[in-house]
Order: structure tokens, then sequence, then C-alpha cells
């Protein structure tokens, strides 16, 4: 059973899988589509949300939770959103199993257990939450409404990938209320800035913010921002969406407030969220041969400690050391493993947390222990360096805070080196084979244009970037007027 | 639109339904027996989750996340989890609507979207935890695994109360996987004791720690070890199972090990859980015809401050007064609201919190003010006192640890007065009838007893309490011998 990561140059697709396997963020399930979170995906994940719920609440917001079901009559009533998510929506249709009279031992639906009204297992929650804001709110002191949920969804994607396109994935949802436009836009930029504040600086990824073009807007919703990131091949990775719904669903499901002039008006509204699929932009966009590179910041573990002795001894002198180190990592927050298992050497042990991804690893080993030294290595560029006990502790907190920023910035110059401006449609397509990475190229503005592109290339608009340079130019594709230069790639 | 609460005297079902919906803990969905839970209600499972989460982690667990679908043919893997969970579960059949050609604007689920093999939406983990253990165990040195989950879950009962009997629920249960039988049940036991320390410790409600009787153990569970609650009915609250699987899970789906000696053997189990059920006993067993009433340590709002003032001046005044509070109460970790709204009268709001169940409230008066007074009200006896602002951090502190074991003992007295011991049929049926809460009293050990029991009285067998002392007696239905006294009651 090889524990080994497939090269990124043998095949990329591979060596992303394995990264997941091998690095035990993950496995594959019995259900389709369906994945399992190991320990320490989870671990991952609990960071990231522990973050995002925190920022969520420093801007007003408050948790709730609504039902995992949506009654076919509620989720087919707004319309665009419906026709979205129709051909990819699990649907209950009985509540109950019987035996099976032919097969002792076996269960069967029953089919006297049908329901009047099929429910269609959640792909997003607008359609339940709207019905339900319909109660709530009857005035303008009712508003705004700043709810976020955590919550399972599920999407019956014909082909899925770990973490990237899963049928059921975990994210956050936050569905918001106001009373005016201006306010509903105002939340769903400010919200897509939290996302690119906690995806660059927690996963040590850039992003650009941008307005996705009418192809790419969610269903039903009237505007949808978002941020987008650049993967190790180039391709774009959607990290997260803000919605402003305009009035769609306060139509649909009638939610009407009275202002302070007693005058009606529907609600205005927005969603945002962003998912599980966070985990494989980080994996794809900082990992290398050797396995995951985690940023501290969200590292479940962030510094581990591997012993080398011979004989009780030398161990009990070592365990006396890092005992002492552990806790004064521990006291300032540090998370921190001494890894000493006697199942392995240490040579296996450092292969497997670097598969891993911790972003320190601390040797102590016998012969340097007594004359007060350890060996510091770091994750991100594999740097070693002998270090005293003393002052060992200040050190890796600085070093930590030195590879967050050291990713930060790699992933950066990368991402920045790969944006191309292009000015025809042959050195669009020669681009986009040659080098991949993004595109910044005019285009006239249409959705026809744009699907016609995306038929020829299989790159779409990314995103037209917040704060846009306006110029004069001619559509890569028509040659039609243009004023600005909008982001292509393809994607995931 | 009226927002008092129906006395428990009037109609103690009413009273527990306005509970919940005029305390904005929960709200009825448009989703048959599924509810919303509203964002206080869900601050509330955010502290209770937190806390057993911690407890949990501090016990050597870890979070991960499984499959929300379980396939049929692994739900009926393990017969008798099966056989007690097929009654009730909701099935997915189809993966996608189409457009109902006769209904412009609906949709059908579409017939050639049918699943090869149905899904169950999950009432419960094991079938597809052990399906995954099993990929996972090869080795005694593979064990054990200590996981937990958070999750929702899908019973389709058919008679739903707010959190005490919903569809869907949220909940958290632990998986664990041992080499020993002796391990597992050690586990199980501590685990129970866990839920023990949590249910009495914060949320100040005293449970007996107990085992199952075979008629109402969990299905597919060799042993179930539970806490019971008494609520202010004296009906009887399972506030928490723990079980021990025995092999099993681990034989239904083929989960073995090697141990030292290269010998296999089955790997022994356990879960536990524990659910938003648990939101219910809280509600049930504290509040009053006023409302709520919150245990401090996992209350949403521990301090809510209600100024009383005429104009501006005063306002400020009051407001300056406030802050300094806040911010001394804030740093020591208190949860505090400075409810200024004004849109209501004092009189409104007091009500308002009180039906909130908020454990201290402070009202800063204009009046009393000036003079360095404010009053403290606090929710558990309604008593009232002035207090100079010197010193009142202080005390708030303090008095938000009284109430809470003043909220126990309270408990804990009203359920000690109501476990009566009887020796007789006629006893235990009026005993039943007069006086309700818990019985104690010797049974034949028997499932046929004990189901005849049930039937005549509604009464079950709550629980073999842990440390039962052993006695002679005679069965009060059938007069056979006995060795101990077990609990009965009727329960939620």
């Amino acid at each position: 059973m090889s524990k080994e990561i497939t090269a990124r140059a043998v095949d990329y697709s591979q060596w992303y899988n394995d990264l997941i396997i091998k690095g035990e963020l993950a496995d594959y399930s019995a259900v389709r589509g369906c994945m399992v979170i190991k320990p320490y995906g989870f671990g991952l994940w609990e960071n990231m949300r522990d973050v995002l719920d925190k920022m969520f609440k420093d801007t007003g917001h408050v948790n709730a939770y609504f039902p995992l079901f949506v009654p076919k009559s509620l989720f087919e009533a707004e319309e665009k959103n419906a026709e979205g998510f129709a051909k990819e929506c699990a649907v209950v249709t009985h509540y109950r199993l019987k035996n099976d009279p032919d097969n002792p031992g076996k269960l069967i639906v029953d089919p006297e257990a049908k329901l009047e009204e099929e429910l269609v297992v959640r792909p997003t929650s607008e359609a339940i939450i709207w019905n339900t804001y319909k109660n709530w709110i009857q005035s303008y002191r009712d508003l705004p409404i700043l709810i976020n949920q955590w919550a399972n969804v599920v999407r019956w994607e014909m082909r899925t990938r770990l973490f990237l396109r899963t049928a059921e994935f975990l994210w956050q949802e936050g569905h918001t209320a106001h009373a005016t436009q201006e306010e509903a836009v105002e939340e769903t930029v400010k919200m897509l800035h939290v996302y690119a504040d906690f995806v660059e600086n927690y996963m040590a990824l850039p992003v650009i913010k941008g307005v996705k073009s009418a192809n790419e807007r969610f269903a039903g919703a009237v505007d949808t921002y978002c941020i987008e990131a650049m993967m190790q091949d180039g391709k774009a990775l959607q990290a997260g969406t803000s919605h402003f719904l305009g009035q769609n669903f306060a139509k649909a499901f009638d939610v009407r407030f009275s202002d302070k002039d007693n005058n009606y008006d529907y609600v205005w509204a927005t969603s945002w969220g962003v998912s599980t699929r966070l985990i494989g932009a980080l994996v794809m966009a900082h990992s290398d041969d050797e396995g995951l590179i985690l940023p501290p910041r969200i590292a479940p573990l962030q510094v581990v400690i591997v012993p080398i002795y011979k004989g009780e001894e030398q161990k009990a002198m070592i365990d006396e050391k890092v005992a002492a180190v552990v806790a004064e990592l521990k006291a300032k927050g540090i998370r921190v493993k001494y890894d000493d298992t006697d199942n392995a050497r240490p040579g296996w042990k450092f292969a497997e947390w670097e598969k891993k991804g911790v972003p320190v690893r601390l040797t102590f080993g016998a012969r340097d222990i007594v004359n007060g030294i350890v060996e510091i290595a770091r994750r991100d560029t594999s740097e070693k360096q002998n270090h005293n006990l003393e002052g060992l502790v200040g050190t890796i907190e600085q070093l930590l805070e030195d590879i967050q920023q050291n990713m930060f910035n790699k992933a950066k110059t990368f991402r920045d080196e790969n944006i191309r401006s292009v000015d025809s449609w042959d050195e669009f397509m020669k681009t986009l084979e040659e080098q991949s990475g993004f595109i910044s190229a005019h285009w006239d503005g249409t959705p026809e244009t744009e699907e016609k592109i995306k038929e020829l290339s299989k790159a779409t608009i990314r995103c037209i970037p917040l704060d846009n340079p306006q110029e004069e130019g001619k559509c890569i594709l028509t040659g039609n007027p243009s004023k600005e230069r909008v982001l292509f790639a393809r994607s995931y």
C-alpha cells in the first residue's frame, strides 16, 4: 500500500486526489458523490468555520437553523431559482420502508407511505427561509434580519470530486432581509469583503473580487459578487459568492413590510455562502509533490515534534525537554503534537507529517539535545535550521507568521504572473492553451458572445473585477466595442 | 396578537408550546414535523454544543463528518437496527425534478431520474459509519477510534412536538471502535457520566443514570445506558443515551482486526448521543407561567439592562453608566445586552426578557442612578434588590452562580419528592394517576410483564438505576420474585 503522492507533472488530477486521501483529509464513501470528512480534514474545517463564524458575528449576524427539506411547492415558487436547481436535487418521496415479502431480511420502499407532496433536500435555502421570513416581517422595525446558517446541502452533480464538487457538502449560507435596496447591496458587498479577508488572511490565498456576468449569476439573483482564486494549474476556482437578490424572493413569497409612513414595499434580500469546497482550493493552491502545505492560522496542527533516540534513557531525557516546550507552546495557543509513537521510524514520521502539511516540524535528537539544540523544519520551503532550546518558542511563533505570509506571497506572485492581457482571439486561444492562467480581455457585454467564447474555448468569464479600470477596446470575439476588460479562465 | 403564556395549570401542553414560540426559541415550518430554530434558540444550542464539544475533546474524541444518506443495502445490514428505524425513515428515490408539461411553472419528479438504489436519510449513522470503519481498521494499532459527529438526522415520527420530537433534529453522535469488550463498556459508561455532568452542571437538571430494560433498548445495542430527567408534570424525559453495541455492527459490516498475536476478532462498538431534544427538557423542567427560566451557564444572554428615563439628557447619563458596566461584565466573559430600543416601554421590556428567561435583569432608572443605585432582578425567584453601582459586577458574577445552583436544587428537590416506592399494583396505578412522578417498584424482569404494565398504565421502565440496591421483592404485576426495584414513569 503505497503512501506516495503522484507528482503534479505526472497527473495533476491524481495528485489532488492523493493529497486528500493520503493527507487524510477525506475518504470516499459508499454513497455516490458523497465523501467522509476525516478527523484531520474536519479539524481544518472547524478552524475555518470558527474564524468565519466570528467574522459573521462581528458584523452583526446571528446563527439559526432551517429545515433540511423544502416542499416542492415552495421550491418552485421562485422560478429562476427552481429552474437552476431542479436538475440536480435529491427528492424524498416516501417516509417508510417495509420488509420485502420476497426477500427475508431485505427492505423495500413501502408504496403506501408515499408523501402527498415531495420534499426536496435543500440545494440552498432561499425558498424555505423566505417562506419563514414572511411570518417574521411586518414592519420596518422587524428589519434588517441578519441570519446565517451552518448546514449540509445536496446538489446531485453528475461528476463529483472530493471537496471541489460533492453531492452533499457542508457550508454556511447567510440570508439577510432589508428595508432598502441600498442597504441590501451594501450587505452583499460587505460580506464579499469578509470572504476575501478570510481567504487571503487565513487561507493565504489571494483572490480577485468581482461581479459575475449574467450567464454565471446565481439562479434567482440580480447580481452575484464573487471572489476568484487561481490554482497551481492556472485554472480558476470560485471561492465564495455573495448575492444581491433584489426583491425576487420577497415577491415569490409575498414578503412585504410597512415603512415609517405606512407604505408597503417588498423586502430586499441577500444571500452569501462558502463551503467545504474552500478546502479543495486550499489543497490545490498550496500543496507540493510531498503532500499538503497548510497555512498556520487554520492548520489543525501547527507544530509536530518528532524524537530521535535509542533506548528508554534517551527517550526519557527527550520527553522531559519536549514536555516543557509543549507546555510553553500550548500556553501561547499554538496547536502542537508530540509524535512519540513507537511503531514508526523518524523518517517515516517526517514523511507522514509532510504529507499532512504541518507547518513546522521540530526534531528532538538525543545527540543534539544534550547540547540544547533542536532542528526546526518548515514545511513551506523545506528549509531546516538548528536552534537553541532557549528562545525556541519565540522563534516558532514568529516562524508561523512568516510561513503564513510566505505562503500568501508565493501564491500571489504566481497568480499575478499568470494574469495576461490579450487583445485578439488568436492570442486568447494561444495563451489559454499554452500558458493557462487568467486572461484579461475585452468582451462586448452580451450573453451570446460569452456563451460562444465558452463553447470555443471552455473558458468562462470569472468576473468583472470591482473597481475595474474603464478603457475603450474591442471584443476579442466579435470586435464590437467594449468599455472594460473582464477576466476569463477555465475553472473548477 | 397576544404574547401571553398559557398557565401550566390551564393547559400544560399549550404552556410548553407558548414558551417555545413566545420565548422565540423556535417556530413552526412549512415542512411537516420540522421546526425552525430561531436565533435565540440556536444561541442556546450553540452554548450547549460548545460545552459538550469541549467535554468530548477533553475525553479524547475528535469530530468528523459522514454522509447524510445511507444506501438501503447498508441500512438493512444490521437487522435489528434496520427494523427499529425502517418504519420512520425519509427515503430519497429520485435525483431530479423537471417541468410539468401540464402545468407551466410547476415541477414534477422526473421518472427517468430514479435512483438505482434508494437512499435513506440517516435516522442515525451506525450503518454508514461502520461501513466506513471497515476500511480504516485492520490491526489493533488502528484502535480505538473515538469519533463524534455533529449532524442533522431525520426520523419520520407521526406525532411531533417542538424540540421534543421533530422529524428532523440536530444532535451529536459518538461512534467508537475498540479492541476489547471491556474497553467498549468503559467508554459507554464514561460518556454516560459526561452527559450526566453536562445536564446537571450546565442545564441545572438532575438526572438518574441507569440501564434500559430490553424493551427500551436502542435497536442494535447490547445495552443502552441512559440519563432520565423529571419534568414539572412528573413525566420522565430521556435526556441522553450511551449504547454498548457489542460486536453487532462489526459483524454486520465484517469489521475485524488482528491483535498483537495476529488473532482476528470483530471490533467492539459504542455509540452515544444527545440532541436538540435537550432544549425541550430544559424548557419543561425550569420554566414558569411568565416564561422561560434559563440556567446562567448556557443562557444566550445572562444579563439584560433596561433603562428608565425621560428625555435625551437622562438617557445620555444612563448610557454612560451602562457602558462602563457592560464593558466590565464583558471583560468577565458575561453575556450582556443593553436593551435601549426606543419602541417599547420598560414594563413591556421586563415582560419580554422574563419570557425569554434571561437570568438577571438590571434596571438603570434615572432617579436612582444619580444616587449610584440600580435594581437587580433575578429571573428564577423573581426577587429584586437595589444595589450600589460600586461592586455591582462582583455581585452579578456571584448571583449567576447562585441562580445556577438554585435552579439545580429546586429541580432536584422536586424530583426527589416525586419518586415514590410502591409495592402493589393498586398503589402503582393510584400513584401514577394522582401524583405522577417516578415510581420505584419491583418487576419480575421479563419483557412480557413490562409490556403488559405499559399497556395497562402507559408507564414504562425508565431505567434500572446504576448502583441499584439489591433487595428481595415481588413484581407489582405478577407477584413473581424480583431482586431490585426499577424506575417506572410515563414519559415524553
